[in-house]
């Protein structure tokens, strides 16, 4: 997939608590921009002032505090800030963007393990967002049990709402992920998110440079 | 319009600011009392812990905060708490529900006014609510200059965002609910807002009892 070199590249991690996403994309943005390359890291739900407002809303609070569509409503109005307002003119600055979650995200959380379904979410995002969408999806892939491990490991409380759902919605989360890059074969690849952090680097840049490096 | 008596009607009022909705809705609701029917007052954006949080987001800070589109992710995802949590019960409990403001609301500001099309506004309510409507809504209707002159002489600095969009803004919004009502003559009944209070409130009470009352 060589791009337009005026334009920068939209990657973005999904996977579920615990995968090492955060870790990952710092690995990755510095191989980035050792090929000389401007680097944007950003992260849902958030990512601008507005954006941030409503992620409070979102991570904190009971696991019931809002319907699973009222969720999805309010993932979606922070990501049409964050596209319109930091990624989309990023992109047209010929930066690279690295987004930690994106819309695969409400895909697989409200869409599949919240029960929402994976086509109302997909309705949602087009009348949101049109054909807008990621060059490059990177699916971290990880046991579930090892994931919750390590987010316990991780020992902070704070912004803990979709840890603390359970065993049964963690499962049902890595199976909707592992559908959507079986649907979606040339944006997405599944990395092995087990080993060290060297180890799942090394599975990340290879991924990332024969997908979009000339 | 002659209702089931185990279920309660939804009335909702709209228009522009100062249009005197709340003045009217605590005028209505004595009258329904009156006929011993039981009577719950909400608003929007708001009406349950979760929209009043949203709510926040939007009543206040700069005019141009948000995309038109956030804004309406934003509002319906209040709405679809607003319906599931307090709307919807109260209405199956035989309650009659008055909200202040309702979708009408995002159809003319976000879709008219702020240019986002109604069709796109139209499309998000049927993905977030549904067939969800209310039985009966009256949109007090009031000249621009006459309306913004109640709001400033109402006198309140505080969740102004809305009100301090401009006078074509305004007229844009008075514009789009009018052509809600000549699309849906069945739902909708525009009312005269101009005059006192006590005559606005029988326009309204007579349009009611003839649309709802057996």
């Amino acid at each position: 997939m060589i791009k337009n070199v005026e334009r920068g590249c939209f990657i973005t991690l999904e996977g579920g608590e615990g995968a090492g996403k955060s870790t990952q994309i710092r690995h990755l943005a510095e191989r980035l921009k050792e090929r000389r390359l401007d680097v944007l890291i950003t992260r849902e739900p958030g990512g601008t002032p507005g954006g941030e407002a409503i992620r409070q809303l979102l991570v904190n609070g009971d696991t019931g505090r809002w319907q699973p569509m009222t969720e999805a409503l309010l993932h979606t109005a922070a990501r049409v800030e964050h596209v319109h307002k930091v990624i989309e003119p990023a992109l047209s600055r010929g930066v690279w963007v690295i987004s930690d979650r994106f819309a695969d995200s409400t895909r697989a959380y409200q869409g599949a393990a919240q029960g929402l379904s994976v086509e109302t979410v997909d309705d949602l995002q087009r009348l949101a967002l049109g054909t807008f969408a990621p060059d490059l999806t990177l699916i971290l892939d990880l046991p579930v049990t090892v994931a919750l491990k390590r987010t316990q490991e991780r020992g902070t409380a704070a912004e803990d709402r979709y840890e603390r759902m359970g065993h049964s919605f963690h499962e049902r989360l890595r199976a909707a992920f592992l559908d959507i890059a079986r649907n979606e074969p040339s944006r997405c690849r599944v990395i092995d998110a087990s080993g060290s952090i060297e180890e799942v680097a090394s599975r990340v840049w290879t991924t990332v440079r024969d997908a979009l490096i000339p």
